[in-house]
């Protein structure tokens, strides 16, 4: 019910506040046997950390994990693995200007609706920093798959978008600039957009597009728990989304069925994917793609008029470290709950077996 | 984990075939003393039956329910309402065509590979037959919020756009055309299309647009079961869904942090409602609103090639009575699980209280 | 929430009140391709229905289940199984001496505060009629578990014990008398014994031992979720019962350890198994045993001084046809439970394959 | 699925192994604005700690417990409360010694055969080091419901009976010795038996007596998931039980109803209280008891015959610091297993309010 696990058979349960002890979580379902590559796991939540380039908030954490339980000699025991991180950087001093303001379009307003009142440093459990601990569980999922492949790039940063399908696009060079755009010359364009943007003191949105290869065919329940629900529950789930489609899509609501309908081969593989590797909410065996739209940040270094908890009109003002975007650092977050969600059907269809 | 059921605390499990001996359900957690509006319920059920208007299939089915439990002189008794509909006009010759044959973009493939064989007539379970079972469930969770209003309606049909927004609009008069679109002109149009696709045999998308009005503050369950979450996930595992966005959607993200944020009333409102009234995944009290995209539906009344159980090329065509858009009958699908997805996270909220 | 279901893979959700239109239930999560034997789960409800002896209650219901899903040309298709058993011996006048009157040590002083009112015809959600739901669930799940064989019998009526071991008895003569217990001459003292009681008005307890063998080894979920944990809410859901124990159970711990390890063969088996199959809450492969104990059916045909549900004083006496001691009819029960606690380890245990 | 989580909406889920980094846990789903006693949390793992009397096992482990989120300002906030005890005192060559054998009635074997291997050090998860993160979660349960009084004792040590009823002892002198028995007499009797078995480098079994009062009527949810079922399989999941019973338990199953049936008073209270506070599943406002089986630990400090992985006959002797008799650590387990179930149908029961 409270809603801080994710997953069935694969099931994540998170904790932690942006400036509280530690965050982390407990991965319980893990198969035993999977001998981990921890590197690759930190290189995961090192494509989240903040003050990785100079697009992103320059905020200084090492976001290094410590695994707790689980993993004995190197492997995972099939007992929970238990995780946590440290919040080194907490600095709550720079928080006490909206200790009694509510931020607009932050959820500080709502959570003191809900729970009473609320720990107001940092965002506290609504901070972005809890997506760490879903980078952690995602790169493990990422190790149960390991056929599978998981490719999530930027693909639109305000109106500037990659205009090419994902088929014309080299996904090696993701990583090669700070937007994570894998076409250099669209990908400097966002840069130069997002610098713009920061020295205005503004703040930007955009769009991530996601590519899952390789995916066993068989995956996802339906009805209710079908693999494109469960996908777009999980991607929703990530702080400042605010839409999803896969395959077609929205443009798919336009077109005629002799249009959209994806054709077999006679090896059961289509010739066209407008479906998005899912029908009737399985995988077939074709690549899944989709798309994830993220709002502009709410924390701008602008003077904003707001209210306090007391319901009176006051001034307040965005103060030092924030992303100008979110697109970039929020790729491994995608990716990881994508993967997520694939582990957890992976192993559930192990039951038709 | 097998994907049947739905919501936690009310929360519904479904069964059955398109062309079994019935369809139906089982709503657990429903609160004792509901007074039910019977007749509702079915009005429901019938603006989801075939054979409703001109622009739908013609298909004949009563879609009357029985309820079998949990209901004692009218009342909820707050133990498990067991519902039945039968399925009367089960036609299973229609469907030996399809037999062994993989019709494009349907499930019949991914069915088959999953469990191994499938009830093939008239696409089994994977049939949109069964949204009749979540169209009860939800006329019953209409009763639970009932100062909670849910208006969901035609948008567009292929690219036939309702261009104003929600505000504009008068809900009364949705149900006065046969696309369910609250503007005579524009339905009046969209009407025509589907007429024209239908008589080349040919099938077209759309989207829905759904707004939740007075819904109350506080609902939703940080951090993975946010309220868009999960009204995400209701939709898009609703037949032929491919996309979900909420308030800006993916508009907001071509915006700027300072265009973007809804600045407060003094008395929590806000002025603009770009977060379409979920905040932190927590409903703030504003009207939340969403769109949901459609994919054309499969079945053509065309020649198509496909390919058969053993791989052999095969050429099929629909027959008989099929939705040329789905749209229209969509309407209260989509009401139906957004008012499963309020009633759960309502009750949910009781126990903070 | 609602505590409606049981299981998690192999999952079971049931409805249905006493005197209501029917009861029934979804089974979710039956792997596909099992060719169901419905003689063998009609057989399973006659052995627990009314009527079927002289020391039973001579009511009359013929308890015919049907299937309403999930099934096609005689096998399971791995999509929800829907069933219902018509309430067909309904005789609601019996029960309006009951309508306002609290009976002693039933439900319906409970219900009534809970839910703030009931459906009293035949203590309504609370009778053990609910029970023939379970029945059929765990039918099929014995079908999903061909290897194992599940025995329960009558090991105690009253004071009168079945003294010998289970390892001394012969399970094939369970069925040949009305109490269920494979010893005949104990079975008739026990018979004797219940005919004594039911003359005088009166009812009386007793226990069931249930004995699982061939159960593979590794079944059971730790920490919470231990086989033997599981097996315990199972049966401690039954109506009636009072308490349950295990492998060397309440005796064990009157036990030394030097005297209760059960010491290995080569093989991994145990040369004793005071463990009873179950050692960390997961399966080794020997026979797992646990008994049951029943309270006495609180329905007397004697008078009773109770209240009524404004608090006076009332005189009341149970009418008509009734259980003088619910063991015999209970034996398919157990063994419905704990063949619905196997199947789900089962098909869970196939997570870590 | 996999089970290492407890409770719906009240909801503990844990991690760590004996000799891994740490042991700990998130509870999910505590209400927000409870002022939390901290000491009472730590006096709760001081009941249960080793080394607290010369009847326990003389490990030193100090069991602190760090809380890492859902506190602010020593108050829940209604995100997950993250905790972790450090295992300080891990020595794990003290194992060395069972790497490869598999100890008799201990979960070696079977963990083995699950899991493919396991972590050896301590009995790894299987060990009873794990119950410490329950006593945390139960400790903030326990203020969660503070109107209800939780009470464990221990009512036999072998054969050396408690014999006189609940009603007839002071609590309050239960801490007042090692054994946790709260009549003296019969404590000291306990406590040689004791020791004498310790000094045979043997072990004993013994049973726990609970009794919770002032429970709130209407706790528990029918069919499955009553209170006692649930009370049931929380105490079995405690390592080393292999029985419950609740109200008149096993001696119930040898009465006639006529004695059985508890009559009712004028204001819904009952003059006898064998149904032991719970009718139909659902608390009835009386006390509330229950009796749990405990087997005798199986590391015994005497030489026993075994085998290793590999089908080898050893021989193999306990080292060290073990509990002769596990019951008085127990009771603080037993108690925070109450309060888990407890709190977590309280929560669940506002939902009809």
């Amino acid at each position: 019910m409270a809603g801080n696990s994710f997953g069935n058979v694969f099931r994540i349960t998170t904790f932690g506040e942006s400036h509280g002890v530690a965050i982390g979580g407990i991965i319980d379902g893990c198969p035993p046997g999977i001998e981990l590559d921890f590197e690759a796991i930190q290189k995961e939540l090192d494509r989240r950390k903040p003050g990785q380039s100079d697009i992103v908030t320059q905020r200084k954490e090492p976001d290094a994990v410590t695994f707790l339980s689980g993993i004995f000699e190197g492997k995972t025991t099939g007992t929970p693995i238990g995780f946590s991180i440290e919040n080194t950087n907490q600095k709550s001093k720079d928080y006490s200007h909206i200790k009694d303001v509510y931020r607009p379009s932050h959820a500080d307003y709502t959570y003191d609706q809900k729970y009473g009142f609320r720990d107001y440093r940092g965002g506290g459990r609504s901070s972005a920093r809890e997506t760490a601990s879903r980078v952690v569980a995602g790169a493990i999922a990422k190790q149960v798959l390991n056929q599978v492949k998981i490719n999530a790039y930027t693909s639109s940063v305000g109106n500037i978008f990659l205009e090419k399908p994902y088929q014309a696009l080299d996904f090696s060079k993701i990583e090669d600039n700070a937007v994570r755009c894998p076409d250099p010359e669209v990908a400097q364009t966002m840069i130069d957009r997002i610098k713009e943007v920061r020295k205005a003191g503004d703040t930007i949105g955009g769009t991530i597009t996601c590519v899952l290869q390789n995916v066993p065919i068989g995956l996802g329940e339906p009805v209710f728990d079908k693999l494109h629900a469960e996908l777009g529950k999980a991607m929703l789930s990530i702080n400042a989304v605010k839409g999803f489609e896969y395959g077609s899509g929205f443009c798919g609501a336009q077109m005629l069925g002799s249009e959209h309908n994806d054709a077999f081969n006679v090896d059961g593989t289509t010739k066209t994917n407008l479906s998005g590797g899912v029908q009737g909410g399985i995988s077939n065996g074709m690549d899944i793609y989709f798309r994830v739209a993220f709002k502009p940040v709410a924390t701008l270094i602008q003077k904003q008029e707001t209210i306090d908890n007391e319901g009176n009109l006051v001034e307040m003002q965005g103060k030092g470290r924030h992303d100008p975007c979110v697109v970039p650092r929020a790729i491994p977050i995608v990716e990881a709950m994508a993967a997520l969600v694939l582990a957890d059907f992976y192993l559930q269809n192990k039951v038709y077996k």
